[in-house]
């Protein structure tokens, strides 16, 4: 673990580290937002925030006005970057594939499978790391964006038990029914649709033995919303399951960071609320 | 002027214009946010942020976190960019010179002169296209960031009577004295440093006749504190005039907007405290 960035922030500090990750086979970096109960040593909560398609582990803590809320409520914020990356990573011309790109899914197809494990390095390596190196506490919360909100939502569906709280802001959240998902789960794991179920937070609702309440937050004027979103999919899925589902439509609100953080400080009411419990 | 970006943003909405400047003799883009309240026709106070070296009209609207604040206090943001810009505009492959570089004088000097004359754009034309074109009301309050910052003040000092209030964050405040400063004003406004007076916040404190009261934020890790800043010219320059000042140093902070997002809800109580008056 080396440490490549530190800026002073709301009373606590934003890091930007760098390390080998065996998951992935590459050089990672994560952002660390340390809240002031963190530097004075004490154990927090961490809250996980899962990036969309083209972003790295800079858009959400240069954009989203988040570190003002994570020192309010004294909560560790860990963003990975949305892929393996490097040289050696196979990738591909196209926004929506490769690096850049995971889904947060573990490949199994060629060029993929090598590096693109991404659902191992976000549930189980980089948590390991972040308790390891950082006064962090093992209550974990995941939250993300458009691709990052299905990652949130699917990780947090396949690991009952391994975090407190989910929610997601204009989430994919039938990659299996949309362009988006489509493309990229036929690459990563293979032309047969039956083996992207388990990726697919409309799919895994169906059998979710926990039931986490779900926040979801969704712009009306989102230009993807027809075509990649479409949340109606997964009110549809928690009713017929009986899952708890916040879905919230903003009018007027696009697919940018503005949107998230003009909803943010009550996504972080919703994660605090649990991570307190 | 033309409508070029706009998201809804805090109840608000978040815009880009471009317009043909008069002043410059180029395109011109600029940053405006409009508060609920203005979206409802109400004519509100504007506060104009100047931003820093190699910085445009985006810097301050996607990393600043401005605009909770702005929709709180029902307030107009405007953030123009810091340079002429374009094709036929003078430039040079320094990034503390030409285009991203204006330091917010006229210039009198080759090849500057035709297009560098960002004081009568931001203290004149600005103003007067933004209350044409939006429900503001002429109060007024301006702030900006290290050559904003100096710009912000220099513009106060040298318009009695234009600005309700004024504030910076790590400005550059006596320009005559620091290598950034040597080097623009020379190249802007000609070798003679007696010239150069009219533009430099601490020759101008000594003959104000307005006592705007001032707030400055520093960090106390910012790189070009000791070469660049010196905020203790400043302080002298307010004590020998009895200009009010609000000076506050703060440790660990540096020269980014991670610096400016953490303490801008001050600046913001600052400003409406002045421009509610």
């Amino acid at each position: 673990m080396e440490r490549i960035e530190q800026h002073a922030s709301f009373g606590g500090r934003q890091e930007v580290w760098q390390h080998d990750s065996a998951t992935l086979g590459c050089k990672m970096r994560l952002a660390v937002y340390l809240p002031p109960a963190a530097l004075a040593g004490q154990r927090c909560p961490v809250l996980y925030w899962l990036s969309g398609l083209t972003c790295n582990e800079q858009n959400f803590i240069t954009k989203a006005g988040a570190q003002q809320h994570a020192a309010r409520h004294q909560l560790i914020l860990v963003a990975p970057d949305t892929s393996p990356r490097g040289e050696g990573v196979a990738n591909d011309p196209a926004y929506d594939l490769g690096q850049g790109a995971g889904f947060y899914v573990n490949a199994t197809q060629e060029p993929w499978a090598p590096h693109y494990r991404m659902q191992d390095y976000v549930a189980a390596e980089l948590p390991a790391l972040v308790e390891q190196h950082f006064p962090a506490s093992d209550r974990r919360g995941i939250f993300g964006h458009s691709m990052g909100g299905h990652g949130a939502l699917v990780t947090a569906l396949r690991h009952p038990g391994r975090y407190c709280s989910v929610s997601a802001f204009s989430p994919i959240v039938a990659p299996s029914q949309v362009p988006w998902g489509q493309k990229a789960l036929a690459a990563y794991l293979g032309d047969e649709p039956s083996g992207w179920q388990d990726w697919d937070t409309v799919e895994l609702i169906g059998r979710a033995t926990e039931k986490l309440p779900l926040l979801v937050d969704q712009g009306e004027a989102d230009e993807f919303l027809a075509t990649q979103l479409r949340p109606e999919l997964l009110e549809a899925a928690c009713e017929r399951a009986g899952h708890p589902l916040t879905l919230r439509r903003q009018p007027g609100y696009d697919h940018s960071y503005y949107f998230i953080a003009s909803f943010l400080a009550e996504h972080f009411e919703h994660h605090v609320h649990a991570l307190r419990a």
